[in-house]
Protein backbone atom coordinates (compact mmCIF):
# COMPACT_ATOMS: atom_id res chain seq x y z
CA UNK A 1 0.00 0.00 0.00
CA UNK A 2 3.18 2.59 1.22
CA UNK A 3 4.51 1.84 -2.17
CA UNK A 4 1.80 2.38 -4.61
CA UNK A 5 0.92 5.85 -3.37
CA UNK A 6 4.22 7.18 -2.50
CA UNK A 7 3.31 9.58 -4.03
CA UNK A 8 -0.20 10.83 -3.25
CA UNK A 9 0.71 10.17 0.60
CA UNK A 10 3.36 13.22 0.10
CA UNK A 11 1.15 15.41 -1.19
CA UNK A 12 -2.20 14.79 1.14
CA UNK A 13 0.51 15.57 3.98
CA UNK A 14 2.07 18.14 2.21
CA UNK A 15 -1.73 19.56 1.07
CA UNK A 16 -2.72 19.51 5.02
CA UNK A 17 0.53 21.42 5.90
CA UNK A 18 -0.69 24.05 3.96
CA UNK A 19 -4.24 24.27 4.90
CA UNK A 20 -4.00 23.63 8.72
CA UNK A 21 -0.55 25.57 9.28
CA UNK A 22 -0.49 28.12 6.59
CA UNK A 23 3.23 27.20 5.05
CA UNK A 24 4.15 28.43 1.82
CA UNK A 25 3.02 25.70 -1.19
CA UNK A 26 6.88 25.71 -2.64
CA UNK A 27 8.19 25.08 1.23
CA UNK A 28 8.24 21.28 0.70
CA UNK A 29 10.91 19.03 1.75
CA UNK A 30 9.99 15.19 2.64
CA UNK A 31 11.67 11.74 3.35
CA UNK A 32 10.18 8.69 2.37
CA UNK A 33 11.66 5.60 3.91
CA UNK A 34 10.17 2.35 3.52
CA UNK A 35 10.67 -0.66 5.85
CA UNK A 36 11.02 -4.85 5.39
CA UNK A 37 8.39 -6.86 7.71
CA UNK A 38 8.54 -6.40 11.38
CA UNK A 39 11.01 -3.28 11.32
CA UNK A 40 7.65 -1.45 12.77
CA UNK A 41 6.68 -2.65 15.68
CA UNK A 42 3.59 -1.32 16.96
CA UNK A 43 0.98 -2.00 20.25
CA UNK A 44 -2.58 -3.01 17.71
CA UNK A 45 -4.39 -1.30 20.05
CA UNK A 46 -2.86 1.69 22.11
CA UNK A 47 -4.69 4.58 22.80
CA UNK A 48 -7.83 2.63 22.48
CA UNK A 49 -7.95 2.46 18.66
CA UNK A 50 -7.97 -0.79 16.31
CA UNK A 51 -4.98 -0.61 14.71
CA UNK A 52 -3.68 -2.66 11.78
CA UNK A 53 -0.77 -1.21 10.42
CA UNK A 54 1.44 1.94 10.84
CA UNK A 55 2.29 5.12 8.95
CA UNK A 56 4.43 7.01 11.40
CA UNK A 57 5.06 10.86 9.76
CA UNK A 58 7.87 13.13 11.54
CA UNK A 59 7.67 16.43 11.45
CA UNK A 60 10.25 19.09 11.83
CA UNK A 61 8.74 22.46 11.97
CA UNK A 62 9.58 25.74 13.74
CA UNK A 63 8.02 26.19 17.00
CA UNK A 64 5.05 28.63 16.61
CA UNK A 65 2.06 27.05 16.16
CA UNK A 66 -0.43 26.59 19.23
CA UNK A 67 -1.94 23.75 20.03
CA UNK A 68 -5.50 24.32 18.47
CA UNK A 69 -3.19 24.22 15.45
CA UNK A 70 -1.94 21.11 15.70
CA UNK A 71 -4.73 19.56 16.17
CA UNK A 72 -6.32 21.04 13.22
CA UNK A 73 -3.09 19.81 10.93
CA UNK A 74 -3.34 15.93 12.62
CA UNK A 75 -7.08 16.48 11.83
CA UNK A 76 -6.32 17.10 8.18
CA UNK A 77 -3.67 14.67 7.54
CA UNK A 78 -5.58 11.83 8.34
CA UNK A 79 -8.35 13.32 6.64
CA UNK A 80 -6.45 13.73 3.41
CA UNK A 81 -4.72 10.22 4.00
CA UNK A 82 -8.57 8.88 4.23
CA UNK A 83 -9.08 8.76 0.43
CA UNK A 84 -6.10 6.77 -0.42
CA UNK A 85 -7.25 4.12 2.21
CA UNK A 86 -5.20 4.90 4.89
CA UNK A 87 -7.08 4.67 8.31
CA UNK A 88 -6.85 7.49 10.89
CA UNK A 89 -6.14 4.90 13.50
CA UNK A 90 -2.68 3.44 11.47
CA UNK A 91 -1.42 6.92 11.58
CA UNK A 92 1.30 8.57 14.15
CA UNK A 93 2.24 11.74 14.14
CA UNK A 94 5.31 12.87 15.94
CA UNK A 95 5.76 16.70 15.76
CA UNK A 96 9.48 18.24 17.17
CA UNK A 97 10.54 21.71 17.24
CA UNK A 98 13.10 23.97 16.48
CA UNK A 99 13.48 27.43 15.15
CA UNK A 100 14.11 30.02 12.24
CA UNK A 101 17.49 30.31 12.97
CA UNK A 102 18.12 26.25 13.12
CA UNK A 103 17.28 25.86 9.24
CA UNK A 104 19.74 25.86 6.27
CA UNK A 105 17.27 25.95 2.90
CA UNK A 106 19.77 26.20 0.04
CA UNK A 107 21.35 29.79 1.15
CA UNK A 108 21.64 31.61 4.51
CA UNK B 1 24.27 -9.19 15.52
CA UNK B 2 21.29 -6.71 14.78
CA UNK B 3 19.48 -8.73 12.07
CA UNK B 4 19.04 -11.77 14.60
CA UNK B 5 18.14 -10.24 17.58
CA UNK B 6 15.80 -7.47 15.87
CA UNK B 7 12.64 -8.61 17.79
CA UNK B 8 14.91 -8.74 21.26
CA UNK B 9 16.36 -5.31 20.78
CA UNK B 10 13.26 -3.88 20.04
CA UNK B 11 11.65 -6.05 23.30
CA UNK B 12 14.87 -4.79 25.43
CA UNK B 13 14.38 -1.17 24.68
CA UNK B 14 11.07 -1.34 25.45
CA UNK B 15 11.03 -2.60 28.95
CA UNK B 16 13.74 -0.13 30.01
CA UNK B 17 10.68 2.30 29.16
CA UNK B 18 8.48 0.79 31.32
CA UNK B 19 10.36 0.16 34.34
CA UNK B 20 12.57 3.49 33.97
CA UNK B 21 10.14 5.99 32.34
CA UNK B 22 6.74 4.21 33.70
CA UNK B 23 5.03 4.31 30.35
CA UNK B 24 2.18 1.92 29.70
CA UNK B 25 2.95 -1.35 28.46
CA UNK B 26 1.12 -1.01 25.32
CA UNK B 27 2.56 2.27 24.24
CA UNK B 28 4.94 1.05 21.89
CA UNK B 29 5.91 2.59 18.71
CA UNK B 30 9.57 1.42 17.34
CA UNK B 31 11.03 2.18 14.11
CA UNK B 32 13.98 -0.40 13.29
CA UNK B 33 16.69 0.62 10.52
CA UNK B 34 19.24 -1.53 9.14
CA UNK B 35 22.58 0.23 7.88
CA UNK B 36 25.00 -1.03 5.61
CA UNK B 37 28.70 -1.32 6.38
CA UNK B 38 30.66 1.96 6.51
CA UNK B 39 27.00 4.08 7.09
CA UNK B 40 27.19 4.35 10.63
CA UNK B 41 30.45 6.28 11.12
CA UNK B 42 31.72 6.91 14.93
CA UNK B 43 35.23 7.01 16.25
CA UNK B 44 36.22 4.63 18.24
CA UNK B 45 37.31 5.96 21.37
CA UNK B 46 35.29 8.76 22.60
CA UNK B 47 34.11 9.58 25.94
CA UNK B 48 36.86 7.13 26.95
CA UNK B 49 35.25 3.95 26.04
CA UNK B 50 36.56 1.06 23.88
CA UNK B 51 33.75 0.93 20.90
CA UNK B 52 33.71 -1.86 18.68
CA UNK B 53 30.29 -1.45 16.72
CA UNK B 54 27.69 1.42 17.70
CA UNK B 55 23.81 0.62 18.51
CA UNK B 56 21.95 3.99 17.98
CA UNK B 57 18.61 4.26 20.00
CA UNK B 58 16.96 7.61 18.75
CA UNK B 59 13.62 8.18 21.40
CA UNK B 60 11.41 10.70 21.00
CA UNK B 61 9.73 11.38 24.57
CA UNK B 62 7.17 13.97 26.18
CA UNK B 63 9.29 16.26 28.04
CA UNK B 64 8.58 15.17 31.87
CA UNK B 65 11.57 13.21 33.13
CA UNK B 66 14.00 14.85 35.40
CA UNK B 67 18.07 14.31 34.54
CA UNK B 68 17.93 11.80 37.17
CA UNK B 69 15.26 9.72 35.66
CA UNK B 70 17.21 10.03 32.09
CA UNK B 71 20.26 8.30 33.89
CA UNK B 72 18.15 5.55 35.02
CA UNK B 73 16.37 5.08 31.52
CA UNK B 74 19.84 5.00 30.32
CA UNK B 75 21.53 2.52 32.51
CA UNK B 76 18.18 0.00 32.05
CA UNK B 77 18.22 -0.21 28.40
CA UNK B 78 22.48 -1.19 28.38
CA UNK B 79 21.44 -3.49 31.40
CA UNK B 80 18.87 -4.94 29.68
CA UNK B 81 20.53 -5.18 25.82
CA UNK B 82 23.79 -7.20 27.62
CA UNK B 83 22.77 -10.51 27.66
CA UNK B 84 21.97 -9.90 23.81
CA UNK B 85 25.54 -9.76 23.67
CA UNK B 86 25.61 -6.39 23.21
CA UNK B 87 28.35 -3.87 24.83
CA UNK B 88 27.43 -0.88 26.63
CA UNK B 89 30.37 1.10 25.37
CA UNK B 90 28.56 0.11 21.86
CA UNK B 91 25.33 2.12 22.50
CA UNK B 92 24.62 5.49 21.60
CA UNK B 93 21.16 7.15 23.05
CA UNK B 94 19.88 10.41 22.01
CA UNK B 95 17.02 11.70 23.69
CA UNK B 96 14.58 14.74 21.88
CA UNK B 97 11.70 15.60 23.63
CA UNK B 98 8.28 17.68 22.46
CA UNK B 99 5.25 18.06 24.19
CA UNK B 100 1.88 16.02 24.90
CA UNK B 101 0.46 18.14 21.95
CA UNK B 102 2.93 17.03 19.87
CA UNK B 103 1.48 13.36 19.19
CA UNK B 104 -0.95 11.99 17.15
CA UNK B 105 -1.73 8.12 17.81
CA UNK B 106 -4.79 7.12 15.73
CA UNK B 107 -7.38 9.67 17.15
CA UNK B 108 -7.57 12.98 17.99
CA UNK C 1 27.39 11.22 -6.83
CA UNK C 2 26.25 10.55 -2.86
CA UNK C 3 27.67 6.90 -2.95
CA UNK C 4 30.61 8.22 -4.46
CA UNK C 5 31.43 10.45 -2.20
CA UNK C 6 29.91 8.78 1.16
CA UNK C 7 33.07 9.23 2.98
CA UNK C 8 33.83 12.66 2.07
CA UNK C 9 30.75 13.97 2.81
CA UNK C 10 30.83 12.59 6.23
CA UNK C 11 34.67 14.14 6.79
CA UNK C 12 33.47 17.82 5.14
CA UNK C 13 30.19 17.67 7.65
CA UNK C 14 32.54 16.72 10.79
CA UNK C 15 35.25 18.97 9.69
CA UNK C 16 32.53 21.92 10.08
CA UNK C 17 31.45 21.06 13.41
CA UNK C 18 35.01 20.59 14.84
CA UNK C 19 35.97 24.41 13.26
CA UNK C 20 32.44 26.12 13.85
CA UNK C 21 31.05 24.50 16.38
CA UNK C 22 34.39 23.66 18.41
CA UNK C 23 33.71 19.72 19.29
CA UNK C 24 36.63 17.62 19.61
CA UNK C 25 38.08 16.19 16.77
CA UNK C 26 36.67 12.76 18.08
CA UNK C 27 33.12 13.62 18.90
CA UNK C 28 31.97 11.89 16.00
CA UNK C 29 28.67 10.07 14.91
CA UNK C 30 27.19 9.85 11.63
CA UNK C 31 24.41 8.25 10.13
CA UNK C 32 24.15 8.27 6.49
CA UNK C 33 20.70 7.27 5.03
CA UNK C 34 20.88 5.95 1.09
CA UNK C 35 17.12 6.67 -0.80
CA UNK C 36 15.86 5.03 -3.97
CA UNK C 37 14.49 7.74 -6.44
CA UNK C 38 11.51 9.74 -5.31
CA UNK C 39 12.17 9.26 -1.99
CA UNK C 40 12.95 12.80 -1.54
CA UNK C 41 10.74 15.41 -2.34
CA UNK C 42 11.46 18.58 -2.57
CA UNK C 43 10.96 21.92 -4.03
CA UNK C 44 13.03 22.97 -6.64
CA UNK C 45 12.90 26.57 -5.90
CA UNK C 46 12.07 27.77 -2.53
CA UNK C 47 13.71 29.77 -0.70
CA UNK C 48 14.88 31.36 -3.76
CA UNK C 49 17.41 29.21 -4.83
CA UNK C 50 17.50 26.68 -7.97
CA UNK C 51 17.55 23.53 -6.53
CA UNK C 52 18.33 20.43 -8.48
CA UNK C 53 18.85 17.72 -5.87
CA UNK C 54 18.94 17.11 -2.12
CA UNK C 55 21.40 16.41 0.35
CA UNK C 56 19.68 16.60 3.71
CA UNK C 57 21.62 16.82 6.82
CA UNK C 58 19.90 16.58 9.84
CA UNK C 59 21.88 17.69 12.95
CA UNK C 60 20.89 16.14 17.11
CA UNK C 61 22.95 18.96 18.71
CA UNK C 62 23.05 19.66 22.79
CA UNK C 63 21.42 23.54 23.46
CA UNK C 64 24.50 25.97 23.09
CA UNK C 65 24.94 27.35 20.41
CA UNK C 66 24.07 31.04 19.62
CA UNK C 67 22.27 32.25 16.28
CA UNK C 68 25.49 33.80 14.68
CA UNK C 69 27.57 30.74 15.26
CA UNK C 70 25.01 28.46 13.89
CA UNK C 71 25.39 30.15 10.27
CA UNK C 72 29.15 30.78 10.48
CA UNK C 73 28.54 26.18 10.82
CA UNK C 74 25.67 26.22 8.35
CA UNK C 75 28.50 27.98 5.63
CA UNK C 76 30.87 25.91 6.84
CA UNK C 77 29.10 22.81 6.05
CA UNK C 78 28.66 24.01 2.28
CA UNK C 79 31.92 25.50 2.15
CA UNK C 80 33.28 22.35 2.81
CA UNK C 81 30.96 20.12 0.63
CA UNK C 82 31.38 22.37 -2.48
CA UNK C 83 34.97 20.78 -3.33
CA UNK C 84 33.11 17.41 -3.51
CA UNK C 85 30.39 18.77 -6.40
CA UNK C 86 27.95 19.58 -4.14
CA UNK C 87 25.48 22.89 -4.63
CA UNK C 88 25.00 24.94 -1.57
CA UNK C 89 21.28 25.40 -3.18
CA UNK C 90 21.08 21.27 -3.15
CA UNK C 91 21.58 21.15 0.80
CA UNK C 92 19.15 21.33 3.24
CA UNK C 93 20.37 21.44 7.14
CA UNK C 94 17.82 21.10 9.78
CA UNK C 95 19.71 21.29 13.57
CA UNK C 96 17.47 19.98 16.63
CA UNK C 97 18.43 20.67 20.20
CA UNK C 98 18.29 18.59 23.12
CA UNK C 99 20.48 18.53 26.76
CA UNK C 100 23.19 17.40 28.04
CA UNK C 101 21.28 15.11 30.07
CA UNK C 102 19.73 13.74 26.92
CA UNK C 103 22.74 11.74 25.77
CA UNK C 104 24.43 8.40 26.43
CA UNK C 105 27.48 7.58 24.76
CA UNK C 106 28.86 4.15 25.80
CA UNK C 107 28.43 4.88 29.86
CA UNK C 108 27.10 6.72 32.10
Amino acid sequence: MFDKSHEDIGNAIHQAQIEALGIPADDRFQIFQPHDAGELKFDAGYNGVDRRSLLVIRVTAVHMYPVATKRVFFQAVVDKLAPLGIRAQDVLISLTENGFEDWYAGKI
